[in-house]
């Protein structure tokens, strides 16, 4: 089957650039609320399901043995800027477990934007694997083996009891099996396993109301809602799409990118839990559906995530030359559901 | 009509991401050799043409004037990655006309690389015009305006004769007309317009050969296809797929990518032109489908450019861990072309 259009990039009055995609609405119970294109096929949830990786930090007891505060927790679950304060927090993490940045397995990466990079040069540092986007992820991996009682070391491997914990925390929230032929290596080097769009969409309704989950689980799970929902910028930074919309909408969504277009959404109070995956992998489409589907969700009436929802192309002189806007298609459907 | 999946993307063996779009390859007689997709939309060309913004550079007499060489040449029909030589290159045209970095009406953009931002960091620098991926582009226009007597300052809007010099060229190569209403402003707010994929790889085979054109352009076209062919580095950089292709081929293919998925060929040996655009906009996808088709009618047994026709994906660990790929679709159409 082929994806509808659901993101439209317009230069002038001319649509230049088209975005296809698929996105599922799932409720606590499994119920299906809104299915647009192909939300069966499997996909690689990548970093949007980054607070289910990081629920055995919660429940190996790591975060307090080791004092890890809000910002901590959020960062756990973040694809970061690699911004000063970022910085700061994965190193106290590590610090915190006895550890340090060279117990890191993620790789090395530049921060996201231009002014941190440039204090870096002008300090002579040089990127390393604590500005990498999942640093956070992979100091909650390292504080949680060490809270299990086992070496961190091979931590981002399979077979490591650590990342054994991680995968089977993804299986019991999406509620689909691990399986060898799905399974990839992510940009950080952990594995990284494709599952329906529907059964992402289902963890999270689970994930944003504890429907289902254990009482360790579900407390772990609100527990690092709570974190996010308190320290917004940790988990993405300056001007970043998840931080921009859950500090404008607080405990009333949590939302997380991941690479290729992927978006998840938990809207806890309408007990709720979204997907989103951009046939092409692109984050700007993925960032406008997901922006449209919450406004339409949240019944927000009054504009507020309207520069989420179309978002302006602007020139190298700062004049606006085009938009990103939600196809008819999407918003059709959003208005029917 | 929905245009066909030409590339796909795989991370361990699943496809993760797939790009449609449309290709076309005409001969110097306009005759139609592959049509892929829906190759009469309107398409934004953007800085896939650059080569015929640069005729008026040659045509006004500029080029000799200003003593302007191959690199500079190259520069002016450039992509570049603002590069410390592109930088020196671009000060260069506009000291050589009685200008300077201030005349440049492109906007400012940080230099490509990771290396070059540090650089300029360490120096106390700031991105600038003259890091503009443009700036060539724009000092060629500016030389161009002062060899044809008129004031600079405006160049980049409509209504400026050398814009209009400029956009009549491009009308000319392409044997499209400027339509108001498929105008839109490029990202250094020069005026772009959306024309057929058709006619822009009929443009393309015209450039490479001469075929159709008035002494005086057949004579421009062919010093700009030798400067870039003579200075491969200058038209993108360090890296850079433009660079990379054109270093191995040499004058055997004129090579230009542009935002938005689009890319633009001409071979002239084979007098062909062809011209892509992936629906989605994505740059990874455009380069895979111009290597694949490059290799095709080129018949490049070799193995010339397979790093581009099949470029590896690496984690940050600089791991292999996954690679985008011409579809099955593509490869047929090559094949039987």
């Amino acid at each position: 089957m082929t994806n509808p259009v659901l993101v439209e990039v317009l230069r002038g009055g001319v649509v230049e650039s088209r975005h296809r995609g698929s996105i599922v609405v799932i409720d606590a119970d499994g119920g299906d609320v809104l299915s647009l294109g192909n939300v069966a096929a499997p996909v690689f949830p990548r970093s949007a399901i980054k607070a289910f990786q990081a629920l055995p930090l919660l429940e190996s007891g790591a975060a307090d043995r080791f004092g890890l505060d809000d910002a901590a927790i959020a960062l756990a679950c973040s694809s970061h800027n690699g911004e000063r304060r970022h910085v700061e927090v994965a190193r106290r993490m590590l610090a915190a477990c006895g550890c340090d940045e060279g117990c890191l397995e993620c790789g090395p990466q530049p921060p996201e934007r231009e002014a941190d990079k440039a204090v870096l040069a002008r300090m002579q540092g040089r990127p390393a694997r604590i500005h990498n986007n999942c640093s956070g992820k992979h100091a909650g991996f390292i504080c949680a083996s060490v809270a299990m009682g086992v070496d961190p070391a091979g931590y981002a491997r399979r077979g490591h009891p650590l990342m054994d914990a991680v995968i089977d925390a993804v299986c019991d929230m999406t509620g689909a099996p691990f399986s060898e032929d799905l399974c990839g290596t992510d940009g950080c080097s952990i594995p990284t396993f494709a599952v329906s769009l529907a059964s992402i969409a289902h963890g999270f309704a689970r994930f944003g109301t504890g429907t289902g989950l254990g009482p360790e689980r579900a407390k772990a799970a609100a527990r690092i809602r709570a974190a996010v929902a308190a320290e917004p910028f940790m988990v993405a930074g300056t001007g970043r799409f998840c931080t921009r919309a859950m500090t404008v909408l607080d405990r009333r969504a949590f939302v997380k990118t991941g690479a290729e277009g992927v978006f998840t959404v938990a809207l806890p109070d309408e007990g709720l839990g979204m997907a989103i995956k951009i046939d092409d992998g692109a984050a700007r489409a993925s960032e406008v559906v997901t922006a449209a589907a919450i406004e339409a969700f949240l019944k927000l009436a009054g504009g507020e995530i309207a520069d989420l929802v179309r978002p302006q192309i602007l020139s190298r002189n700062k004049e606006s030359v085009g938009e990103i806007r939600p196809s008819e298609a999407l918003l059709k459907a959003l208005g029917a559901s």
